[in-house]
């Protein structure tokens, strides 16, 4: 839980969702701790993406507070748009007593509407009234960033290292779009190290790499989707990334594990390609096919549509070079089927959560996982049923 | 009908399918005539395609018959499957009485199965048996080239220029893969003009870049998509290019409606980019995404997933001058939603299948139009519900 990093947290509702459920959420730091972070690369980048950057740009990565509302993408929002984004910053500073560009904020749920701004400042009031560092006021934080979530996506742990201690805690809101345009990924982790914002915002990146950036769900980046990672310690910790690292890869498989009506989710693991970035596309190719998320949703060993959906990247060359085993189960060798039992793959498949499809595709040292939801029913009624 | 064309044409039950249906065609000009065809770019392209390129190269391309067989895609056969597609088109010259490297041959069905030879050959020396220059004979060579498709593809025309007629006529084979792995799409369109194989085998590109290449079910190319182009005249007819065009972007309309349960075809059309190459990107990515698709089986106008499915793109940056158009509906304008009635859109969009999608994405000259077909429920039963 985030309160074991020290982050004092709250969560309320105020009125933003029509349910009544919990849609203000607060973090607050001691002091101004390193924070980075990492954005949606869309061109319509929500108003609360565009404040953090230029928070983050001119603290040089340090912040005090995180407000987020859901129930409220504050996307495609306009200027009243970007003004809402800043005076919710400006609210949260005065009542943390702190300089404005040291809070940072993030919206999710529904895009183009307009933020009804007076339930949201008078949740964010309530919400630093309620704020403590408690186990409790972690979990109403936790609640208050979902929006359709399937189940709250929490990780964490504490790792001995020598003479110290190192808590590690993340919560996430995930890939779950009931109501059409939900703006999607959020996710905020958060450790007990001392990190300076250079180092930390370098290790975001290789961090997200393995973990948030890795999961394929739609092929459709959402408007708000962001990650930022607090460093929230007085006293340097060695090996702090490998444990972040875990958290993260743990809540990015629950995201996946939420997509849209998905039963399983896939790690697609690509080795042999020339180098990673090009395993890494690979990878991409296979996780965005929906000839592959459909043939994983029926249980089906299909090894034609994986090894198709590799060969359609223009870094699979040659076939008698490709492998594929699914589950452990060698189900296409050097460039031809194999003889393996299909039922029972296939009872092995409906049997799991979590499913290896691994792709030799040639000699080189290049390498990546990628993981992706299936495809199904569900992920049709969601996206199609639920009109404006 | 590719009689019109001067094409003597045959099309006969073999066993290769389970259910008795047509599966061996047979398509044979009066002499050796110029043919440009266009392939899958998969690593796994399948022997028959592989042969062609082959027996293309050799002639410069010329052909005097096409043979085909349906219910198997002789892909990721192996070295067998490389000689089974060497047989096939030697039987067939024989049989016709011209090189072998006359004969060009293509393969649509399961993948990774020998073809069953005998049963083939068989086939082959009945359907030449049957060749006719004949509109019943052009149907059931058409027939013979189906695989699950809802219904068959075929278009044409007869097109006056002074004093000459031309006949364009074209059948397809399109991405219904109720069997799993079905190895997909065939297409060919002959007509009675005189045209070289240097200027044939340019032109194909640009008609292919406006028709099959447009269409997106997918995101996932076969191993056996094939296009075949075939000039029968012996007189030059200017402007043929626009209507063999014309038949081609009929044949890939219908392919596309004919997607794996699709409900309608898209059109997304995408203006004001910098060239017309990022504009087919920018189309791409639209066409892609599962959100938008799903929102089109729902008709569901939102415009939300359909702008930010466009930003996903890189070449879409400036937020502010992204205009999108519904049926000729403006749902967003220069960067921020407008006020429609979504009732009645969606109620127009449930009353057609055929949607057109615009795109304005900034000042560009750049313009592309893709097709995609619609996401719903029976494109997971058909391609999740039938294991393998």
């Amino acid at each position: 839980l985030l309160s074991d990093t020290g982050l004092a947290t709250a969560g309320v509702a105020a009125g933003i969702k029509a349910s009544g459920r919990p849609d203000v959420a607060l973090m607050v730091a001691e002091r101004a701790v390193p924070v980075a972070a990492l954005f949606t690369q869309n061109a319509f980048a929500a108003a609360p993406v565009l404040r953090c950057r230029e928070h983050l740009a001119k603290t040089g990565g340090l912040a005090r507070a995180i407000v987020i509302n859901s129930g409220n993408a504050n996307a495609c929002t306009g200027a009243q748009g970007e003004a809402d984004a800043l005076a919710m910053c400006r609210l949260t500073a005065e009542l943390v007593g702190c300089a404005v560009e040291e809070v940072l904020c993030a919206s999710t749920g529904v895009i183009g509407v307009p933020l009804p701004f007076e339930k949201l400042a008078a949740g964010i009031r309530r919400a630093h009234g309620e704020l403590a560092v408690s186990r409790e006021a972690a979990k109403r934080c936790l609640a208050a960033i979902q929006t359709t979530d399937a189940f709250e996506k929490q990780a964490g742990g504490s790792f001995t290292h020598g003479a110290h201690t190192l808590n590690v805690a993340g919560i996430a809101k995930g890939a779950g779009m009931i109501e059409p345009n939900m703006a999607t990924m959020l996710s905020f982790v958060a450790f007990d190290a001392k990190v300076g914002p250079a180092e930390l915002s370098q290790a975001i990146r290789r961090i997200a790499a393995g973990s948030f950036n890795a999961v394929h769900v739609d092929s459709h980046t959402s408007t708000n989707d962001s990650f930022f990672l607090l460093a929230t310690g007085s006293q340097e910790v060695a090996g702090w990334e490998a444990h972040v690292a875990e958290v993260s890869e743990r809540l990015a498989w629950l995201i996946a594990r939420d997509g849209e009506g998905a039963t399983k989710v896939t790690r697609i693991e690509v080795r042999g390609a020339e180098n990673d970035a090009t395993a890494n596309e690979i990878a991409r190719t296979i996780a965005k096919s929906a000839l592959v998320r459909t043939a994983l949703f029926g249980n089906d060993p299909n090894w034609g549509r994986f090894v198709s959906a590799a060969g359609n990247s223009a870094h699979v060359r040659v076939a008698s070079e490709v492998s594929c085993v699914l589950l452990g189960t060698t189900v296409f060798e050097r460039g031809e089927p194999t003889v393996f039992d299909k039922a029972q793959l296939s009872r092995a498949l409906s049997q799991t959560d979590d499913v290896r499809l691994e792709l030799q595709v040639g000699p080189g040292p290049g390498r990546a996982t990628v993981l992706t939801s299936d495809l199904g029913y569900r992920y049709v009624e969601i996206n199609a049923e639920y009109t404006t």
